[in-house]
């Protein structure tokens, strides 16, 4: 607002909630808050209860840090017919969501939460280490996958869980991704750097 | 969610809830609900009081149902300084915090708050006709501006007002905003319809 009492305070401060969220700028903050004062009655009490909920009923899955309600285990952890020496470290429960409907991962999942990043005070503890190498003990893990995208920081927490990992675990792989080529991808568009890792990561054809 | 039970059902309820909110898709919705699980015990808590004071303070103005709270009437229409003898109509409360930016207009709103729409049974008492009447007499307006955009219904709502209110006031004018070239365009990225509005509605240069 750049003009004040302009709007209601109790509008402006729910669009201040709401442009705290992932994706949603000012402009679209203030549009859902006057939408939601205006005629959002029934809304307003399905958003409230849905928050409720979630505060309440959502928790992380002891074994992968996934998210699970009405069990501290998540579907995934519980499903038997999965392969538990397979492991794919992801960041959040969104990308694991992305990498299930691939429907071509049939191991199971460990989320770090975040990617290490010593100047915003987040360590090895904070990204679940020991969790992770209980797992690798107790199911007997022979591979970690990691998918954590291509930052500089996914590139250094793959690399520090796997040199923390491997000294205790010589027997483990750790192996990451594929980088390359989108699917369907016209050479034309693509960006230098994902053409250089497609042609460092070559693959035979025959 | 393609498969389900790929979140726990809560997060999945957040995300349905979230994506009837304009602006908000599906993927989206996922998205914020959850990052909301994850990391969102703060938010979770600032977004369900900000749900609940929307709902408890505030409410419409009785003379222009524009948006208000601790008071009946909204603060534009308690502005003594402004002209009460000009009412801009608009068809939600954000129209007129747009309108308010130009500071181009010291007169009061009308918000109508929907156009008309027989088929979704959106008739004249819905967009507040006899109140908009009252203010008419009340006020002793004389100039009744419709800024309802230039939509087929927005159209016709406002002919429909300004016919029906006609009738019992001849005297008051009823206005629309000018339709034309938005500032600063060049005339390549103009659509005909603007420009062929553009070309009936040629102001005078000297």
């Amino acid at each position: 607002m750049s003009k004040p009492n302009l709007v209601p305070k109790p509008v402006e401060d729910m669009a201040a909630a709401l442009s705290s969220l992932p994706g949603i700028g000012p402009k679209l903050a203030n549009r859902i808050a006057i939408y939601l004062a205006v005629r959002g009655k029934g809304q307003i009490n399905s958003l409230t209860s849905g928050l409720v909920s979630l505060e309440r009923d959502v928790q992380e899955c002891r074994n992968c840090r996934n998210l699970t309600s009405n069990s501290d285990t998540c579907l995934i952890c519980l499903d038997v017919d999965r392969d538990k020496t397979k492991v794919l470290v992801v960041e959040t429960p969104l990308d694991l969501v992305q990498i299930e409907r691939t429907e071509k991962f049939r191991g199971l999942y460990f989320v770090v939460g975040a990617l290490l990043s010593p100047l915003n005070g987040i360590g090895p503890k904070d990204i679940g280490i020991d969790l992770l190498e209980e797992r690798i003990a107790k199911d007997l893990v022979d591979e970690v996958i990691f998918g954590l995208g291509s930052s500089v920081e996914s590139e250094a927490t793959a690399l520090f869980i796997s040199e923390q990992l491997s000294k205790k675990y010589p027997e483990v792989k750790f192996t990451r991704l594929a980088q390359g080529l989108s699917a369907g991808v016209s050479l034309e568009y693509v960006d230098t750097n994902s053409l250089s890792d497609a042609i460092t990561h070559r693959t035979s054809l025959l």
